[in-house]
């Protein structure tokens, strides 16, 4: 089944080929974003496209020392930053609706990986950084009050082929019925 | 584009046809959680897969009210819950290596959106459930100490063919360089 093999072969890539992403597959990329779903459809994403190599230099000096994604924050090819508007997923009339506060973690997740499936199946690869010093990113990218900037994607085609990381059987994390 | 397609048509899904879903076809969800990617492949997912009427009554008794999910809670076929490790993502040596603390709800909307893109490229809806009183759902399924169960996700052979909500256009949320 096609449809697994994108599941499946999607890896971290943070080396990419010396070559562009086409504008219109960057597009596509974007309407992956635009389609996911999200609390009560609040739709909290707002999406950062960073070409600028200053901008991506400052990116870069953010990061927390070690983070293997270091490199590829100013040579990838692409790279998208995923913000959220702050109390609008999880929230109902300015107030947080459950125990977990703010779900634009969440919903991010669902529009990022909306966002990285997409970029496998059109032979891209990806990685998601969240390992940064996330203040000194938003003054770098003018985001404003209100809004966090989580995670950067770089993006481009990939020049290596990571071994998956051994993950755990089905058996260790089902339980039926009861934990 | 097939696998865009999958990310289109992908709805809501809260009413399902009388028909079980095959074990091999649950297998295959099961799967897409397991090859979800994670912070430092932590891979701090817990999945409950509630079949007992009991339990799944209890589940129900604890949406909030108006939750337009409620009766997809018992008449679903197929009913997974998400539950998290806390202060496993986004930790390391037991400190939390970010202003977002624990990044459980990041790393489980990445396992969630695996299950539910897989659900739809095999034909059946689902829909993530997220408006209700948790640490009553904890005790139904009996959730240790140390997780939390933020989601709940029927799932089945679609009922219904809900129109897409409104998405805001790309130029509304896109930003260059700079917010």
């Amino acid at each position: 089944m096609e449809f697994m093999d994108i599941i499946k072969e999607r890896r971290s890539i943070r080396k990419f080929e010396d070559r562009q992403v086409p504008g219109d597959v960057e597009n596509t990329l974007l309407e992956a974003i635009r389609w996911s779903q999200s609390w009560a459809n609040t739709q909290c994403w707002e999406v950062l496209v960073v070409k600028d190599k200053e901008v991506r230099s400052r990116l870069q000096a953010s990061m927390s020392k070690g983070n293997p994604a270091t490199k590829a924050i100013v040579e990838a090819p692409l790279l998208f930053g995923l913000a959220g508007r702050l109390q609008s997923s999880g929230y109902y009339k300015g107030r947080a609706a459950t125990k977990f506060g703010d779900w634009f973690l969440f919903d991010l997740g669902l529009a990022a990986q909306n966002l990285c499936l997409t970029a496998q199946a059109l032979g891209l690869g990806s990685v998601m950084v969240g390992l940064f010093d996330h203040d000194k990113a938003k003054e770098a990218l003018g985001i404003p009050e209100g809004y966090e900037l989580p995670v950067l994607i770089p993006l481009g085609y990939p020049a290596q082929a990571p071994k998956p990381p051994k993950r755990r059987e089905i058996e260790e994390f089902i339980h039926y019925d009861r934990f």
